[in-house]
């Protein structure tokens, strides 16, 4: 089974890594994924600035990029997704209130998805110009 | 296999539902879903009820609430779901750019999901409380 | 891209197959799903085999056994097996009204699915017993 | 970390769906899906409003509902829906061969579903009228 | 709630699987998964032959059929899946270094399967012959 | 609806994405994923560069990764990845039995995962070291 790597026990391509989270996020220490993860540096280092890039602010903002996440990761049915990227969105101003719709929104277009299946409903064309 | 039901065909019950999502959306006729979905008026009647209320302006706006339900429509493969709230989610005002961000977090929300799966990554007692 | 096989083009392994398929169901012809499954013999024979056990009458009626079938293809978008098991319900018995619930139940399941997953809802303890 | 609400903590919109579910279902106390829904109190009304309409025994009983529920929760793989809806089924009169017979169905429906994917078959024309 | 059968409580025919398994294997114990599924003997019976016969060496090495098994079981988020068939994969000779490209070949896939939705990409004509 | 962009028609820096894909796939013109992709240059490029480096011949040879592709896709039910990835597939050097054998398990996976789920199957105490 996979155990997390530590910052003492990292080999310095991962530190490198670890390092570059800790100072663009201001934390203290990088969460377990990336300690799992540790055991692929290459992937460790891919993954990291994969979302380096595609969660800095942009046309959308670092809260919504985040509420998207959880969306995606909650449709999923990850339970560590959801935990890690809950708090990441509370953290960038994610409310209650926020949150709440936000589940109300993904309950309901993964109950829609599913009736369009059923009913095996055809796209208008003015959804395909 | 299901059919459509028009305006000029449908009960009164349905005509009720329709006129208020056409009265609501500003547009001169529902597309397919609703007229797949009028085969069942108590299901149309729920699903349009609820839809209105969750869709509705709040601590998420509009737009933000469009693009989380293409994240997830893209998420779960649902074409017709995918092409009809594109179009919304344009019409709210979702830009190109706009467009290609959401896509980049969901396909990464998607790829990360399956890495903590697979790596088994226990919860963090930071995510915990 | 894979084709169908057609009987007359088929092996003795994979007539038997259609014959049994074609006796069992009082069909004149086995549906694509066979015909291209057939490119592998053996995994053609396993899967009639096995679904001839699972669908038969036992503790569940065949309608419940297709309306379920229906119910996992229209959650997972399969857009074959649902127009097949919408024909295979139906012939069993399955009314307009009995589909509309059908539906209603899958789609809301799928949302309280998503809703459970992000309020990160824990077992009661009556229920782990 | 979301956490229930009780009874005692709830407000008065919370407990006038807490006393509806009671009655309804003739339970002592609501399951905790309810409590941790009643962070929005709205998602929490519309959300029970609608498994009463959509559970209630119609063209299709209320056993087979609850089966179908599980059918679903068990394709998306929802931990906690699994062990409500098999205690609801159970309740409504699942007994083990039922339970054994739903399982088998819902296993070869998802893998069926895939090798329908996989061998890319395309609907036969029977299915399209 | 479930619980597993022992050997020493199982019938005769349970016994008669959990013997071929455990011979087949070369192990001294049947795995949780066979003893929750004695519970329904018949699907437990075809659900054994079935796996016996599916990953048994031929065009494909037993190492890929439990390494694409084990990215099946990650892509669903089976947690139980992912445990058992990790350590049926190392068992027959999946290296950490295997792993993880496993591991970044499934992401990624489950990365672009939704870029491809997203953009509602057609499939180019040459996949089509 | 988005609409592929044709090397005339692209930017240096798309160009750029397509000239290493098609001098390191050795093919005349980019596949129709890239061409659509191409209406976000970054995402494109990083994409583009991560499944460089994900599928290139390492601890998996190349026909492994691509079978484990389509065994993702497949379960994901995604229309193009399918077509594509068979193709890659089979360009790699999958025979029809090849074929054949990884549809087997990646059905089999399916169905599998769905019965731990139902029948709540815990992780045995072998798995957890």
């Amino acid at each position: 089974m996979p155990t997390p790597i530590e910052y003492a026990d990292a080999s310095a391509a991962v530190r490198a890594v670890y390092d570059d989270i800790k100072q663009s996020r201001n934390v203290p220490d990088v969460n377990n994924f990336w300690k799992y993860l540790a055991h692929d540096p290459v992937t460790l280092k891919r993954t990291w600035e994969s979302i380096k890039e595609i969660m800095a602010p942009g046309a959308l903002d670092p809260l919504t990029k985040e509420m998207v996440y959880l969306a995606v990761s909650v449709t999923n049915g990850c339970g560590y997704c959801i935990a890690s990227h809950s708090a990441a969105a509370r953290k960038a101003g994610m409310t209650e209130a926020m949150f709440g719709e936000l589940m109300a929104v993904t309950g309901m277009a993964n109950e829609t998805n599913r009736l369009v299946n059923g009913y095996r409903v055809p796209i208008d064309a003015a959804y395909q110009t």
